[in-house]
């Protein structure tokens, strides 16, 4: 990974450890919260705020607060997924869940304190920043949208009931848009609000975060199969009751798929000109996932 | 229950069934979470927050999406406390738990769903008011920690794992002031900052809400002892193997220290007068809930 990229993700864990730190939380709680707020990851959705942001000149530092919440309310989805109510998934980030750690009692309490944590990050870094195009209710009202009933919960809820017979590709992008791609379209459109990006640079934003997401997802899918769960850090083969990308297009027409959406997303911040450096070098990162 | 009170619950009532009406989900999703949002209740928490902010002039349909928000959040922490790795209960407010009806993966979902938009009505509610005195980012932050991991979902971490032999007066003071004080707070602060009210008459009503909110508390131990299931809507006898206020002082004892504490939450507003006149209401209503 070039060195902007492992430089703000070493910045995103280290702000979260301090999040963790600072936390005031009851001892019966803490163990789970801590491992919970900082379990790693590639922190791509922060790093995604940053360089957005970056690119409209604020300073890294200044989009800390935001990059982490939207890797806590990743980290949120995650341990949701993994429930036994869910997913019943063993290994994640190489190491046991976060209910086989510590309960799924206090895997569920951890889980709704990031979520609800994230808000109060974003409403700070925004008091912080005071972008003058762009209200808070505005910004807020895009993360829970992009969250909520018609965005990462509604997929997760189709992910789970639907079945296996009756899927195509549009229910497919159905569950991922909103899965995967709504929090990346979010992470990328608070990053240019944060940072009083104009509004067509708002809009190229978001259409280079949709692809950017998609593609993200369909890497996933193909990493599934052809990775180990050593390398992975999660179960793999977990996917082989839904229907996945893979199985509807096969390895190679995933991978080629996966070039035509970083094509786009390429595309659609080519009036960003220089400014877009770290956000195409973002996308080929996302493209070689698999290779 | 006066007037003003059930009027208050009816138009609390018919903004939730709205917000749900208007929620775009998938269909495997709808159901647990319309009845997520509509199960009734005493609306205790979003009438506070309007007879706060009516006490300040705001009129009471601008104060309904923030009322909205603290029943959702309330509702959220409800169906997570009756989850069969939490409570495991199977009656709420006179129907089956909603992971008894619609399975626990919904029920979580719908849960996250329910803290999640609270979010947006907060911040879109204080669009529409917008204080001038009282920015968003603070009034974010108040909730987010009420709600957080040292506010409810800590004080449940606590109910949840501490042993009864070593429990007294201060660990159920510090259980309830979080799992039930910090969204009273909350929820009468926040309708002080809508209504621009001054830093003097904030601190009143968090003085009075903290004492009402343990009011409440106890009068539910007490209910949960002398009352019926099929009275109170939901599982009797669930505190038998938890400490109660009712275990440490009895069924009287406790009716003492409700009275006490309806005192002095009504002592904390008289500087605001008569003002304070539904909020002196609503002190009466929670003192006499156990007679």
């Amino acid at each position: 990974m070039p060195d902007y990229f492992s430089e703000r993700r070493l910045l995103i864990d280290a702000h979260l450890d301090g999040i963790a730190g600072h936390a005031v939380s009851p001892p019966s709680l803490r163990p789970a919260l801590q491992a919970a707020i900082t379990s790693g990851g590639k922190r791509i959705r922060g790093i995604l705020t940053m360089a957005v942001g970056e690119a409209w000149g604020v300073p890294a530092p200044k989009l800390l607060d935001a990059a982490a919440a939207f890797e806590m309310i990743h980290s949120c989805s995650l341990i949701i997924d993994d429930l036994p109510s869910l997913d019943d998934a063993t290994l994640r980030r190489g190491s046991p869940t976060i209910h086989r750690q510590y309960g799924e009692d206090l895997a569920i309490l951890s889980a709704f304190a990031l979520l609800n944590e994230s808000y109060a990050l974003l409403a700070r870094n925004h008091g912080a920043l005071r972008p003058r195009r762009w209200g808070l209710p505005g910004l807020i009202g895009r993360v829970s949208g992009a969250v909520g009933w018609d965005g990462t919960i509604g997929g997760e809820a189709v992910d789970l009931h639907s079945e296996t017979a009756t899927l195509d590709f549009s229910t497919l992008e159905y569950i991922h848009s909103r899965k995967t791609g709504a929090l990346f379209v979010a992470a990328g459109a608070v990053g240019a609000m944060l940072a009083n990006a104009p509004e067509p640079g708002l809009r190229s934003i978001e259409a280079y975060a949709k692809n950017l997401g998609l593609a993200f997802q369909i890497t996933d899918d193909v990493l599934d199969v052809v990775g180990t769960s050593a390398e992975l850090g999660k179960d793999t083969g977990k996917d082989s009751e839904r229907l996945t990308f893979v199985k509807l297009a096969g390895v190679e027409g995933s991978r080629e798929l996966t070039g035509e959406l970083i094509e786009t997303s390429m595309k659609a911040i080519e009036p960003l000109g220089k400014r877009g450096e770290h956000l195409r070098a973002l996308a080929l990162l996302v493209r070689d996932r698999t290779k």
